[in-house]
C-alpha cells in the first residue's frame, strides 16, 4: 500500500474483510499485523474524520516531529507514536463478519510517509 | 455492562474468569476485545486503587477534555484515550488458568460514561 | 531475567526465536506476554540505539517518575508507561519465522527495576 503523507490514517477496514472473505472462517479471530517501526496500526471511528484529525494532531502535540531527539534520521517522533498506538490489532470472528462495533473501523496509521508499507491479515479459527 | 462516570476503569477480571469456567479450557489463549471507539481495555495493578487513579488522572493531563478539538461530539479526547490503552488485550491460560501475574487484573476503561458498554472474551486452544 | 535499572528496553528477539525454535511450528501466531505491572512489551527498531533512548526520554518527558501521583510506593508512572507500551505483543508466523520486519525487534520494557522480570511466550499454529 502507498501512504500519501507524513502522517496519515488509511482506513483498511475493506481489506481486511477482503482477505476473511478468501478464507470463509466462521468463527475466530482475525489479526492484523504491520511489520514496520515507524508505522502502527489502530481502530478508532469511521464516521467522522475530525476524530481521526484529532487524534493525529494530539499524538502530534504529545510528541513533536521537530522535539530533542538523539536518533539522527530525524524520525524519532515516528517510532514512538507508531508504539502509542500498537504494531498489531485482533478482532474477532462472529458469524462470519468482523465483531467491529457500529462506529469501529481499523486504521494503518502512517508516521514516516508518504512510503510503500505492508500489513499482514492473519484469520485462525473454522 | 453500566459503567457509572465519565471516567472510570471497571475490574472485569471476574467475568473474564466466568468464561473460562464455562469453556474449560486447560492450556490456551484468552482474548477480550472492546467494540467501542471511545472505551478501552488494559492490564494494571489490582492492590492499591490509587494506581488507577494515577493513570486516568495522568491521561487527563496528557489528553484533557477540555482540550481544543475539531470534533464536535465533544468527546475526542475520550477516542485518543482509549487508543492509547487500546482495543484488546490477550492473556494466557496455563493449567486452567488465566497467567496474570500476581498484581494485574484486567480493567475496562471508560472514557465518554456514564453509558452502557460491552466486552467481548473469546477463549482458544484444548 | 534481570533488568539492570529503573528504565530500560531490554531486546528479547532472540529469546523468542529459541522459543519458536523448540516448537518447530510453521505458520501460526506467536504471543509474548508480560505477567508485571510495571513493565511492558513493545516492538521498534532494532539497529540504531538511539531510537530505543528516544521513546525512553520521550516516555519520560510525558511521565515522569517524579510528577505528582497519590500512589504510595512512588512508581505510578511505570505503571502507566507500561500500560502505553502495552503488555502483549502477538508476532505472524510465516515459513518457520517470526514475521518480524527488517528493522523490527522485540523489546522487553522495564520502567521500575532493576528487578528479576519474567515474560510469556506462546506459539499456536501447526
Amino acid at each position: 500500500m502507498a501512504t500519501g503523507s507524513r502522517a496519515q490514517f488509511v482506513d483498511v477496514t475493506r481489506q481486511v474483510y477482503a482477505e476473511l472473505a478468501k478464507r470463509g472462517v466462521k468463527n475466530g479471530m482475525c489479526y492484523v499485523y504491520v511489520p514496520h517501526t515507524t508505522a502502527g496500526i489502530t481502530i478508532n471511528e469511521n464516521a467522522d474524520p475530525d476524530v481521526v484529525a484529532d487524534i493525529l494532531s494530539t499524538l502530534e502535540r504529545l510528541v513533536p516531529a521537530d522535539g530533542s531527539y538523539r536518533h539522527s534520521e530525524g524520525n524519532s517522533d515516528a517510532h514512538m507514536k507508531a508504539a502509542m498506538m500498537g504494531f498489531s490489532q485482533m478482532i474477532p470472528i462472529i458469524d462470519g463478519k468482523l465483531a467491529l462495533g457500529t462506529w469501529q473501523g481499523i486504521y494503518f496509521c502512517e508516521f514516516d510517509g508518504p512510503r510503500r508499507r505492508k500489513m499482514l491479515v492473519g484469520i485462525a479459527g473454522e
